[in-house]
């Protein structure tokens, strides 16, 4: 067996990995026997030379087996996942799930918490007083067997290897790596003992690939590693170069989502991607045609039933329900300021990024490792790309503690926006689907 | 001004990076300001994308600044230094050191100890009992001003950047880089306070860059980054396909220098390369033709004024002179075994790594750190590369402290020998030289 020194030499030259050379420095990077140095200059090479699809599988396995692998063979039906790659006002988490159970999916999912410029699933529930996002193994099953779908963050045991491969990876510019980022995503999903799952690749200037070429090679990387371990997956490429819905922050999302599950929002792209992304689960699972599973998700909504689902989850995960019954009673912003536009004109282009920054720096989510989130802190958009605007209208509130974070984040939604006299087209939200 | 994450980033997508952003890598590493793991992924970064001249000699003079740069401006006359990149036998130093100070240069040699399977200059110096190559500043001044030549250890003060980088290099497969190893030698060299510099490349099967190639490459490098620093500097690419002279070891090659010095030795590579070696020094000094230099040279040694030089030397450095004039009086190893041939033949090739391999493991290098060197251990090599050899005869000696050891070189020797029906021409000892 080679050594960790001669594993990076060899990568470094091009060659390919075995499946025991990987799960060598893996294992003894978790276990701490190979110190960060080495893995630091071996993540460079992997940036440099790539990984074949055997190797990032291996990879993904064996960071994997450094934590539990969640067994659900013993709960009947399908179960299935999405993820998302991040992106700003990317709720879909919140619909998806119940809307996919209220169909016969089993939905376990393991979410993380917002990211850079990005919220987190985990976040957005802990926005509902009471709601435990910290389940114990025997409760995450018990919830997924009972109501169908289970919201948890990632316990500490789950694929230990990421946690601090990541950690190493965003200080040494090792971040932006194809499998890197693939074996990263795929080792969390795939312990959490999925059969099918809809990956989400967000693309544009509000995601963390720029380009329609990354994300879509970074998709085919996604499915086919998913598909060698066994698994159904399925990819889409969707629009990030303007925020998803109307809502960013966490409890005003939450609001929005209730919304949408109660058939009474008005923001088409979120309706439209939760259909798209919870017919795809239901189709991988049941093997229906895209169009029938459209269907029953809309019925879904029509119904209240991936309403009720949601209520039947957040009572058992302790969460308070009426709050979501009656969410404008609930909590609102200390502050709300009206951003106004100075000039008239259609919405050409929005800086995501900077709305999404704006968001974090409101208290919506973190700047540093333990800042505490602001769960009543956000964005409202009153207008989107292809809006008409007047000079003095509103396009934005912002909500937010205090009147000075109000201002500074005023600022920057309104340098966000660009104006023209042309009314743009609307920008594709489902950009390709990657099945095979 | 870039954070050394920025710094990484920058190298790692191929940008070029700024005189103060190299400081800045090369300070804060040095004083423990930058982590380990961020200058691995560094050094990874320019492994793949290089660096151009100007970055290259910001390298080397961040390296320098780290420690005590030499002045000997307040010295006469042309102070002028060789530097090889490591072979097995190459003990040039020893005699082109006190030929050139005999022909009217000054010549401040800091040398290094074996690395690998490659001898050191010190540690051939110290087989002289006595030999003190740890000097003050003061002591190095005063001996190159009395005698024209002293011969020192590298100092912990002398470019502490370069240890600390080569140290992790050596663990993260990142010492094979043309940029990182022209500025680890480059900043030792100029540190010494020379005007000229005479580089020796390696290249075979004994040297470190195996191809003639990477060879002319790094030569090229360093000459450019020497001369932009102001120096006269040219390079030669000289055959390590088989080792240099007859001796390997510490003490035996010692006396086979001073037989070069005293016009005894019939060992003709070593003659021809330190006479066009010590010219070359001579002619970068005083602008003589290199003929006139060589005559100079050949002068120097049949005059017995390179002999007395060196002898001078060993006096002001502490050294037993009374061994130096009779060598095999002084000492020698416990063991001497004969190494013999199975088979007739000419010799065609020889492994010239492995010979050094087993001469380290003999206890003339060191194979951990702080392994103690063994004096009179080594190897005399009775056939070279184009001899005949005749089943039985005798092909090369093994000087050991045990048995045992000696008997494991043999085997190693033995075959590390090749042996063919066909006389092979002899291989071209200097193979370019590279002026401009």
């Amino acid at each position: 067996m080679l050594t960790a020194y001669e594993i990076i030499r060899k990568k470094r030259d091009g060659g390919s990995l075995s499946p025991g050379e990987i799960e060598l420095v893996v294992r003894e990077y978790t276990s701490g026997k190979i110190p960060e140095y080495q893995i630091s200059s071996f993540f460079m090479s992997v940036f440099f030379r790539g990984m074949s699809d055997e190797e990032t599988l291996s990879l993904t396995q064996s960071m994997m087996q450094t934590g539990i692998v969640v067994d659900l063979s013993d709960i009947p039906g399908c179960k299935a996942d999405k993820h998302s790659t991040g992106g700003v006002g990317d709720k879909i988490s919140l619909m998806l799930g119940p809307l996919a159970a209220a169909c016969g999916a089993r939905v376990p999912m393991i979410s993380g918490r917002g990211l850079g410029h990005t919220g987190g699933t985990v976040d957005k529930l802990e926005s509902i007083h009471g709601f435990r996002t910290r389940l114990s193994i025997e409760e995450y099953k018990r919830i997924l067997r009972e109501v169908g779908i289970v919201m948890s963050a990632q316990s500490d045991d789950l694929v230990p290897a990421d946690r601090k491969m990541y950690a190493l990876r965003d200080v040494t510019a090792t971040v932006e790596s194809i499998p890197l980022i693939t074996a990263s995503i795929m080792s969390k999903k795939l312990a959490e003992g999925i059969d099918s799952l809809v990956l989400d690749v967000k693309v544009g200037n509000g995601a963390f690939m720029k380009s329609l070429d990354e994300a879509r090679e970074l998709a085919n990387k996604m499915v086919r590693v998913g598909r060698s371990y066994g698994k159904k997956v399925t990819a889409y490429l969707t629009d990030m170069n303007q925020p998803l819905g109307r809502e960013i922050g966490n409890w005003n999302e939450v609001v929005e989502s209730v919304k949408v599950l109660r058939g009474e929002s008005d923001a088409g792209d979120l309706v439209h991607l939760s259909t798209v992304l919870t017919a795809e689960m239901i189709s991988l699972c049941s093997g229906e045609a895209l169009s029938t599973a459209e269907a029953m998700v809309r019925k879904a909504i029509e119904s209240g039933a991936g309403y009720e689902k949601f209520l039947d989850m957040v009572r058992a995960q302790n969460g308070d329900v009426a709050a979501i019954k009656n969410p404008s009673q609930y909590r609102s912003a200390k502050v709300s300021l009206d951003v106004k536009s100075n000039e008239s004109g259609f919405v050409t282009s929005m800086d995501t990024f900077k709305i999404g920054m704006a968001s974090v720096k409101l208290g919506a989510g973190r700047l540093k490792l333990h800042d505490k989130i602001d769960p009543t802190a956000g964005i409202s958009l009153l207008k989107k790309i292809g809006d008409n605007v007047s000079a003095g209208e509103e396009i934005a509130i912002i909500h937010a503690s205090d009147r000075d974070r109000a201002a500074d984040a005023a600022k920057d939604i309104l340098s966000s926006y660009n104006l023209g006299t042309d009314r743009p087209s609307a920008p594709q939200l489902v950009r390709e689907r990657i099945a095979s």
